[in-house]
């Protein structure tokens, strides 16, 4: 199988999928609507629904019925990139090469198309796909619990207001600083990534085994994408990234590159990558478009 | 049946949920399990909560059974007020005779108080009741959707989305100025009370008939609670309000009291209960504190 025509493949269904996500006038006004697609459809790499489609594929289940939770978390993915960039929290002016949805719709208008996408994210859930199956039912329920308590107050929100409440600064004393790195972000970005995988492995039917390996190969994946992103923060140009770099050093941000060094860190993002595959590899799914997500993470220059 | 104790008896069934619902430290980082804890024990009436169990008793279902998704609109509601009050849309500094959260715990904290207020919701909505009856599973997935479709950009943020962008300003033109009003105010608080009784019928079990009465008498109390909301800004004292009294006057809002004056909009407010209980009748539900509910809702002096 080539790998980047089945990224290619997946991500040209999960548009598609995307487009029709979201309500549109006049059951919804404009104003919102238009504020939604705008960030929805300033690209990225539509990575955590990709994954989460591979994470179906790599049990056997129909990719079909991953498809809404993985857009949901695309959804929430996006809601969580607007809040962060408000003014009130990383107050950043440029995401994906393109102003920020604030500084061209006005704040208020940016705090609510993300509460919408948000709550859109979990209609969706429990809408689709329509079925009377209640196994289905009950994967549905399971998968927005997962994906519900990745992004709450224990999960995702928990981790940026750790970040904003300066729970990982330069300056703290440096007594089991990673430990506190990892905190963070096993929630502000790892644990979205996770539930992609998790929540794909429920609804195509994973048996308790296959679930618990993919969740534990995904929160390696989870915690090498953000030490390859800080890594990426100091080496790449802002044209590749699309936003700011150098940002977190500028801000004395305590980062994975700050503190192990940018060698030391991504021998960190080689060893999550090992230990993933151990972990699939034990499990039966090593050799899977999953896997190869896995590298994708490690190996991005964006 | 006296409904006043009816009240106390389900408020104090509900105050109990709303403390067990959320997520504590150390799984959830102290900053913001205060924060979300700091707003939803600010008090308020707990109309939703309570509408949405009597829903479920109206139609002679399990009343626990409506109890998760009666908190979940309760968190909803609060999370609306957190995000409505900041600087960037209504700029409040007091609700419920306390100062706002953005006040006490700085704007980025409130945004993300209420983003993991909105996803333990739908968390909430998911988990409970444990059951594994599949009739239980299909009606959480069909109250989620209610409640997320009331909530969402359709709903309640589109309502407000209105209200920021200027859709209802009493210097627009004024032809169906009425209308116009209704859009808004159907979206931002009729939304949400009308989801409450809908999703307390739908998880005790009610057939679709029932479903319907209750779906349109609820439309008529959401109505009714804007109309006399709109008076109430008008003529209610500060210390009864818990919030700042006049201010959608000074603002220069248009309101119903505004379009139609103090008594035409205490006619209307008459009007919608007479109409919700002619529904109710119709259904077989009118001696029910469901109907209480709703006159309590025009009677109400806060």
């Amino acid at each position: 199988m080539d790998f980047a025509r089945y990224v290619d493949a997946r991500r040209a269904e999960i548009e598609q999928a995307l487009a029709a996500a979201l309500p549109a006038p006049p059951a919804c006004p404009r104003v919102v609507a238009d504020a939604m697609r705008y960030s929805l459809s300033a690209g990225g790499k539509r990575l955590r629904p990709i994954l989460c489609l591979a994470s179906a594929d790599a049990v056997g289940g129909p990719r079909a019925l991953a498809m809404p939770a993985a857009c949901a978390i695309e959804l929430i993915h996006t809601y969580s990139l607007i809040h962060d960039d408000l003014p009130a929290m990383d107050n950043d002016t440029m995401r994906r090469g393109r102003p920020t949805l604030h500084v061209v719709a006005g704040e208020a208008i940016a705090i609510l198309a993300g509460d919408g996408l948000l709550t859109e994210a979990f209609r969706l859930m429990a809408r689709l796909p329509e079925s009377a199956d209640p196994a289905i039912a009950a994967r549905k329920l399971r998968a927005i619990q997962v994906v519900a308590e990745a992004a709450g107050a224990a999960g995702m929100v928990g981790g940026q207001a750790l970040d904003i409440a300066g729970g990982a600064s330069a300056d703290d004393p440096l007594d089991d600083a990673g430990g506190q790195l990892r905190a963070l972000h096993s929630r502000k970005t790892g644990a979205l990534i996770r539930a992609a995988a998790t929540a794909g492995a429920v609804m195509a039917g994973a048996d308790a085994p296959a679930v618990g390996g993919i969740d534990a190969a995904a929160a390696e994946f989870g915690l090498a994408f953000q030490i390859v992103d800080d890594v990426l923060d100091i080496e790449g140009a802002p044209a590749t990234l699309g936003k700011t770099a150098g940002k977190d050093a500028a801000s004395g941000k305590r980062t994975y590159a700050s503190l192990y060094g940018i060698e030391g860190a991504r021998c960190m993002a080689a060893d999550c990558l090992e230990r993933a595959e151990r972990t699939l590899r034990s499990a039966g799914l090593a050799d899977s478009a999953l896997m190869d997500i896995g590298r994708w993470i490690v190996n991005r220059s964006n």
